[in-house]
């Protein structure tokens, strides 16, 4: 390695991709700064799969997400060397390579490393595919999880809230298993897709201690017992020890080297250093300067994760887990998380928007989210009548329960479409203040509040977040956090900084109180959050099962 | 009266005038078969008024809703004439003029009849406009006039289901007093604008039975008693005497003759017979066949208005009344009601359906609902996972409620319009079963069902609502109900028939069977049905305060 491209050297570059749920981003940035030398995306070819696989007329089942890993791929060998073309950067200075990835993504593969739905005749099994993380069809498998772990006393449950959700590894196995066994019995590996990637880079298969801890159910150094997955179903038994089980690696630790096919495909040297794969939100953490204990940091896009480190170990009721090491070595790692926030907002303003909506925004030279977020803003608060509950994709914190849909509570005949648009944004803001009182009800204190994610450059949802939440609210500084937090972890496995506190004072960005409440609103918005809470534990709690009933007689209606 | 004119001949003419909540419409009918010879639609120009009375900037209160008298008599001078020129009619050779109209649509007059509106200086006052039938700022003042009630345990409370409705006479002539003392004492008159257009189209003053019966408190030959108003407000002790007592006039009586004034605006001859008013809902009921007891008429448009005659009288909770007398001479009419209907398809239409369903529409020359409704009939019962309560326009029977507001619930991020369409279609027809239920569970049979209004051309509307409420509907036979009824009473009123079931033999027509439920699809409906019960009696019988929470919040942000 030529002097000019070491780990000491100020101009040396290193590449974050961040792999999310349409597309996948590469970022080039300067080691000794965080510098954002250049950018490029490149969107998933198939995006989300979840009415027919590519080439088949059958509709998939309900609340199917699947996706393409040639997709994956394709980031590699597009948005990296564009990233650098971007940046004007030779090649030669980049010193390492970091990933992250959407989670709990998942896919049966090869011994090899090759994902089953790339063999040859089984392009047309659904469950060959990887199963992205709002696949929520798993909901009957997580619900037996879950059930036999309570009536065995399993220690791990606490360690995740009391609840393993139909988004993780093993609910999301065990549902292969049941509905496609012979494809199960092919797979040799069921693993992350933050893993897989990395196998594609480097040649050689490692395991990430985030993932195995959060989506994987890994604690205290073991795994779910035989005894315990025979209880699931005998034939899953041998699940940890044939599919999932392999040494786990630290984040920020150095998973290889690129091989030359990887060298070929991102036109970077071979050898370059590969760093340990990791989550999309997790990483963000270093990027927003996020480390410490009690900072916790939402990365708000189509749907929320909250992270947060801790000195503190405490069983926080529906986290999505406390995972030792899981967001930096040495702390405790706390994941929350809402299933939909930007997607339910795009959702209504795709299918719910009427004509004049469009033809004013088209006008204005505005998104139709601009639009309905400027009229919206007029109003004062409460002034729509309505409260929603933010379960359009689920609830994954503090219910997690996958089985709950959306309510919409106080229409009338008067109601507009911006109206509702903000009753949305504040369901979600609801549930963000839902999760921080968890928390704090918990003992895990919650000292500052952070944001990133591309609903940061939303100023009409952050007005309303700190005022929900009664908090100044922090923004991250980068627009590509997640990009901008692999590369970060990139530069620690290229040992350019020590660890990754050190590398995210200098690489990371964070600026402070970029959103104040007003003490009016927030008042105001105790009253509604109030209504929220009363529906929230009425519908989620066990008040009543409408919305599991709801659900239910949806699957027979499609199934029959 | 030349012979060729006379009550007899069976090629005289009646003319019925309906006016409704957006236009009048009359109809030029046969008497001796009810054939439709020439119809005419007005459009009112001022409309519902909620935002701003006409030439003024400031903005009306919430859930105001008045209207214009001028426009009423505008479809005398423009309707009725048309409708005789469309038919080739001789004016000559009518007989009768029958009107019905909203209830309860009601106003402040003078002494001779002049709105007050229409007096000088007071055109910028809303409390001098009639308050349309669905005005619902009046739900405070409804609720003193109710718990007053209870208190005093008034013995007319039972004949309207235990409540008084805010649409109503007593409520909407309270809101004025409290609000705007002064204009109350100015009003000689406290009007339903059905007596007042007969008023205006006979010179004289009558009051029907029926909406002194349903929209005013009047039972058993007497109103509310002098203490009953003071103990309201003292100031309203003596609302009955000084704006409200008239002797009361049966339907299907003559009110007078033509005025020669209104001879001129409607060219017809001068001293024609002029029926009693009438309510459009009630008076449809004889066009529909539908005058022998347990026949139910359900007129569906905008809102739904249930009416039914009985030998029984039963007090059925959450009724809008039970009337001797109300719908024919000699039986116990009974109503109930639904206060938004086709409004909420049509708010729904109108404001939350995306602009390529609007292009995909005019491609296909269809209106919104159209396509709605034939992309919504495609799923199987329950296939879209939701289900609504009817409620963006209050809720009228059987809760009797006007804070309430609609809910949905079971929305996810694959939710279409068209599925949203069809819960609120499916949430009037739970809301029509909860009527019937009613209505056997305290012992009034209804056994049959008809339907009427502008819905039953929509058979996607009308087939849910068969498989709904599993019973065959008849339809009626006409696509203008209410003028006809109204154009029925006129020949009563004239002498073509000795009463209102001879004329509705000869001149009403129903199509029977017209719709029949599908055993399987009704079965699915059942399952919805009782989670919609659930929803109704959580937020509508106390289990959840969080309507009207909303609804006080709501109106406090609104006022500041």
């Amino acid at each position: 390695m030529p002097e000019n491209v070491s780990a000491n050297n100020p101009s040396s570059v290193v590449v974050g991709i961040d792999f999310g749920t349409l597309s996948g981003r590469a970022v080039a940035v300067r080691v000794s700064d965080g510098a954002e030398l250049g950018t490029a995306v490149h969107h998933y070819e198939h995006g989300v799969i979840s009415e027919r696989l590519p080439g088949s007329a059958e509709r998939l089942p309900p609340d199917t997400a699947l996706q393409s890993p040639e997709d994956y791929r394709e980031v590699l060998r597009r948005a990296v060397p564009k990233a650098l073309a971007a940046g004007g950067i030779d090649p030669a200075r980049v010193i390492g390579v970091g990933i992250d990835f959407t989670a709990c993504t998942v896919l049966p593969a090869t011994v090899g490393g090759t994902p089953l739905c790339e063999l040859p005749g089984l392009a047309g099994r659904p469950h060959a595919y990887p199963k992205l993380w709002k696949h929520h069809a798993a909901q009957p498998e997580a619900d037996l999880v879950n059930a036999v772990a309570r009536e065995r006393g399993e220690p791990w449950l606490a360690r995740y809230g009391g609840r393993i959700s139909s988004e993780w590894q093993f609910a999301k196995a065990l549902q292969v298993l049941r509905e496609d066994p012979e494809l199960y019995d092919r797979a040799d590996r069921w693993i992350e897709a933050a893993d897989w990637i990395v196998w594609q880079l480097c040649g050689s298969e490692t395991r990430n201690v985030c993932t195995a801890g959060y989506k994987g159910i890994h604690q205290d150094g073991a795994w779910p017992s035989r005894d315990y997955l025979a209880a699931l179903d005998p034939r899953f038994a041998d699940f940890v020890a044939d599919k999932l089980a392999h040494p786990l690696s630290q984040l920020g630790g150095r998973a290889g080297g690129l091989t030359a096919e990887a060298a070929a495909w991102t036109g970077l040297p071979e050898g370059t250093a590969v760093a340990v794969g990791n989550v999309d939100a997790h990483v963000t953490a270093a990027a927003a300067q996020t480390v410490a204990p009690g900072q916790m940091l939402a990365v708000m896009g189509t749907s929320t994760c909250h992270v947060m480190n801790s000195d503190v170990l405490a069983d926080v009721p529906g986290m999505c887990g406390v995972v030792r090491d899981g967001i930096v070595p040495g702390l405790w790692g706390y994941e929350a998380g809402q299933s939909g926030v930007g997607d339910i907002f795009g959702w209504f303003a795709d299918t719910h928007t009427p004509a004049g909506y469009a033809d004013e925004a088209a006008e204005r030279g505005v998104s139709v989210h601009e639009l309905l977020s400027a009229k919206a803003a007029e109003e004062p608060v409460g002034g729509h009548g309505l409260v929603a509950l933010d379960w359009h994709s689920g609830n994954r914190s503090v219910l997690v329960d996958h089985d709950l849909s959306g309510v919409i509570a106080g229409m009338t005949l008067a109601t507009r479409p911006e109206e509702v648009y903000r009753a949305l944004v504040e369901a979600t803001a609801f549930g963000t203040r839902t999760i921080v009182a968890a928390f704090e009800d918990s003992g895990v204190p919650v000292t500052d509040f952070t944001v990133a994610g591309g609903l940061v450059r939303n100023p009409f949802v952050m007005q309303i977040y700190a005022d929900v939440l009664r908090r100044p609210l922090n923004a991250i500084g980068s627009d590509q956090g997640p990009a901008v937090g692999a590369a970060i972890h990139a530069a620690v496995a290229a040992g350019a900084h020590p660890d990754i506190h050190a590398a995210s004072r200098a690489m990371g960005e964070v600026r402070r109180g970029a959103f104040r409440p007003d003490p009016t609103r927030a008042d105001a918005y105790d009253e509604l959050y109030a209504i929220y809470t009363d529906l929230h534990d009425h519908f989620g709690r066990g008040g009543s099962d409408a919305l599991h009933r709801l659900r239910r007689i949806r699957n027979e209606a499609a199934a029959s």
